[in-house]
């Protein structure tokens, strides 16, 4: 095993202080997709991959890619990789975290002159969280072969086009096809991020095998009941769309809760016309439901609609629903869990599983190679937020996890 | 008992129809305090107290004041009324339909050269809804002595004081305490009114006794739970503000249900953060409480907020609740609810007495006089709405019904 430095894990905490400072917004990290930040991170993330050893290139997409030659040049390559994009007024830990470690292993790998019998790519993704054009995922998505040029056409807020953009910073929207790997040219994708939610936590355990990056629906809901006035309407004469919704609420969280694995938000409604004194006639909300077995999530949809519809026929009030939003679920492969397990275990830690709840770039990659991740506790579960927090020991923890995966990576037998 | 017209409902209706055309707002009904609007209803309104026998007279707030001498001049009155102004965009008959019927009333005496012992005042008060300067009932104030002048330094939204447009009018607003008339002057208030709900649509009846003008009270509810990622956080470690204010929507309606006489709304509610995929930190609602008894409402009130605390308890989330507004029950008097009753059983139909929910004029006048309300159904119930009806049958039985109690009125004895 090589050896990381004693100190790896304040080292990591003062990269990522570093790279927040690559911001588009005063006072806060906010980096977005082709931004002047975007630009400046990119170089010290490129500069600390040279300085680790590898070969560092920036594809057509902007994605900061560093290659470790293995034993046998030109290779196939393990890619461990992680986003250098953020959300706006984000933490500092959100991507940025796995793509640093990701660098530190192969520099202990490198300083060590060791050679693996394949090569290591660390990718710092770019455009992940898709704040600037509503899309995420474009990095990988372009590395994936999945990159849909039509997307070149999408506009940020201020009207400008995601190819204009791209051209603007310097980078070929004509060549993002190249971008795309093969999957023989990949063994693997693994990703070390933090969690985003408080399960290790609550669980006092620093780091977890993810099992599966969820898959999401979305749908909106829309009641219609009867405006009236609010003092001359008997409760018995009601269509009251508000009380309407606020039952399918519950019924959206006891479904969820009745099953592990599944959580469903009602995150927005919006009532009218919403005045103090006037029963409202029309609610509309969100509908968020994710699991970590597409079936499971599929039914619990059809279950929450099916109450939602049983809801409202009892109360006389009409419902309408949509899903405006799907995406499969993105199962962890078996024998790269099983050999990030190996390497908990060998921290002398228990091999805790959890699914994602949050997207990541290994939703894209699976479409070209089996995908692991390795997940590190954060402070409060808070993440999208600057109170974003992980302890250096615990980033530390992480990178030797990964360092452990990497070292010791046995390549899937051919089927 | 004197005769009205044969075809009375269809005269009512006609000249609500011709008041329908005083409006502010082109293609729709609007007629606010002070506007040209009113200026031209006033004078409609008038010429036809006169043409009824009334001596007519515009008081200092704008109210449209028509009086019928009784056998013996300048002895107290029976003060009969309602309200010139509307909501905006509003229905015809709100207010209107009782000034006309009273008129009509009148006129059927006068025709007869019938005196009564005692006189009669029919008004036609100005800006009973609010509209202008967010408070209401202010012509019905002047005359029950309790105006505040401190409220003439109120704006409307053009930002013009009260004081002022009382000026331009042409209306001295240092008037308006001699508009106060003494208890010993006004032996009752009566009002005849559409329902504004749905109560008498129900029973398939056209006319009801009012028994009081509900109370209300109005609160804001804040509660506060932690916002996280809708895809992260366990649904067991979810502290979801909107779930919270769903279970208190459900509270209050069922407390309310409980009761006959007793309406609860939550006619506002407002997430936030207020993302699909954010689960809810925050949530703002209010509450409207309404019933024929004060005590009862506000121990409806305490229940609700004591259901509300209680939830917020068990989902470990806060709360903060505010008493924004509230308003006394203003009683019908027994006596004149009695002889009312004698007017509705005289025309062959049962004595049914319901509470109003809306708010009205004798709220005010209860400060100088016993008040008695007679209501005639509206379709569906609806009101403050173009779509608001009623039948010229409907009309006319209204205008029967108090033609008799004000021919046959006997005033109470002294105590």
């Amino acid at each position: 095993m090589p050896s990381l430095p004693a100190d790896i894990g304040e080292q990591l905490l003062a990269r990522a202080r570093q790279l927040a400072a690559c911001s588009d917004e005063d006072g806060k990290l906010t980096r977005l997709f082709l931004s002047p930040a975007q630009r400046a991170a990119s170089a010290k993330v490129a500069a600390w991959m040279g300085a680790a050893g590898m070969a560092v290139r920036i594809d057509a997409i902007g994605n900061v890619i560093g290659r470790y030659e293995g034993e046998h040049p030109d290779g196939p390559a393990l890619i461990v990789g992680s986003h250098l994009d953020t959300v706006r007024d984000a933490g500092m830990f959100d991507g940025l975290y796995g793509v640093l470690a990701a660098i530190e292993c192969v520099g202990a790998l490198a300083r060590e002159g060791r050679r693996l019998p394949f090569a290591i790519e660390v990718v710092g993704f770019a455009e992940e969280e898709g704040v600037r054009f509503g899309t995420g995922m474009l990095g990988s998505r372009a590395i994936a072969g999945t990159f849909d040029p039509a997307w070149l056409a999408y506009r940020d807020r201020d009207g400008l086009a995601m190819g204009a953009a791209l051209s603007a910073y310097g980078l070929d929207p004509h060549g993002i096809g190249e971008a795309a790997k093969r999957r023989a040219d990949v063994l693997a994708y693994l990703e070390l991020h933090i969690e985003q939610g408080p399960v290790l936590e609550r669980q006092a355990l620093p780091v977890g095998i993810v099992t599966s990056i969820n898959g999401s629906i979305r749908a909106e809901v829309t009641i219609t009941g009867l405006a009236g006035h609010a003092g001359t309407v008997p409760m018995d004469a009601r269509k009251d769309a508000l009380a309407a919704a606020a039952e399918c609420v519950l019924a959206v969280e006891a479904r969820c809760r009745a099953e592990p694995g599944l959580v469903g938000t009602v995150g927005s409604l919006a009532v009218s016309p919403g005045a103090i004194n006037v029963i409202p006639g029309e609610t509309r909300f969100t509908l968020d439901v994710r699991a970590s077995d597409d079936a499971l999530r599929r039914q619990a949809l059809d279950d929450i609609l099916a109450a939602i519809r049983a809801i409202a026929a009892r109360r006389g009030v009409r419902v309408a629903d949509r899903v405006v939003h799907e995406l499969a679920t993105a199962p962890c492969a078996p024998w790269l869990m099983r050999q990030i397990e190996g390497a908990v275990v060998a921290e002398g830690l228990p091999p805790f599983r959890l699914p994602s709840g949050a997207g990541h770039d290994g939703m894209a990659m699976i479409a070209i190679a089996d995908i692991g991740m390795i997940f590190i506790r954060c402070a409060g579960g808070i993440s999208h937020n600057p109170a974003e927090s992980i302890s250096a020991a615990d980033a530390a923890l992480g990178a030797r996890v990964l360092l452990r995966v990497i070292a010791d990576f046995a390549p899937a037998s051919a089927p």
